[in-house]
């Protein structure tokens, strides 16, 4: 099936400049941090200083390296949460190590984006930038489980 | 700098199936499409149907064949819009061609997931698929230039 198609390579867009060293549990909404974009691709950033948010979508560069994801995990590592599918998690340990993240825009200067929030490691590989939609990305009336805010 | 990374490949988890047969502005919202995961990662699915809404990545594999994406572009392709930064847009061609949805889960049954919402068209790869966390995921404050909402 899908696997049969052509593979599907990325190249790394720029690169998270970061005072967190190394991985943690997703607690950064106070950090800031750089994205340092190709220089070739500093044209591309035009205009997106026009929005307040952007979604950033990176490489989770030292999980990507350890074998065989898991197909189950503890969310957040902790024993007392019940183990769940990988897919229901927000773990890095997953078949495609892409991370996730919304971040606030602080400032765009030249091909350097100052951003709050993004929890990812200095050095992660940023492999696309997206602005943030409000109502395309965002919902409502969205249910998660009890297990998800039980902290 | 970064493209100095070593290659990072993905493999799709998955693929897309659905009424959409050709690529199309993003209007998808009531669309109705399965997911189906590779059955080796059944079990990677567990615990997902416990939430409203998931986030998909997906591998806009019809834009990924046409050569060196553009730097600028004009939203949704209307001339009457400005050019901008293809990274202030959600264009499918983009130097990588990962495309992200946020759909509302509506069932799962064993390795096919039913989804609204997903405007990727069928047969289109799928990457990764997250619990769609509210307060992570969504912002409550965020701004977009007027361009956005000029349709």
């Amino acid at each position: 099936m899908a696997n049969e198609l052509p593979g599907m390579t990325l190249k790394a867009i720029g690169v998270v400049r970061s005072e967190i060293k190394q991985p943690s549990m997703p607690d950064g909404k106070d950090v800031v941090s750089d994205i340092v974009v190709d220089v070739n691709l500093t044209e591309a950033l035009d205009n997106l200083d026009e929005f307040s948010h952007i979604i950033v979508l990176y490489w989770m560069h030292q999980r990507a390296a350890t074998g065989q994801p898991p197909t189950k995990v503890r969310p957040m590592g902790k024993q007392k949460l019940p183990l769940v599918g990988v897919f229901a998690t927000r773990s890095p340990d997953r078949p495609n190590p892409v991370g996730k993240a919304t971040v606030r825009l602080l400032q765009r200067q030249g091909n350097t984006l100052k951003v709050k929030g993004l929890d990812a490691i200095d050095g992660t590989p940023v492999i696309d930038i997206k602005p943030y939609l409000p109502g395309y990305d965002s919902v409502t009336d969205a249910k998660v489980p009890q297990w998800v805010t039980k902290r």
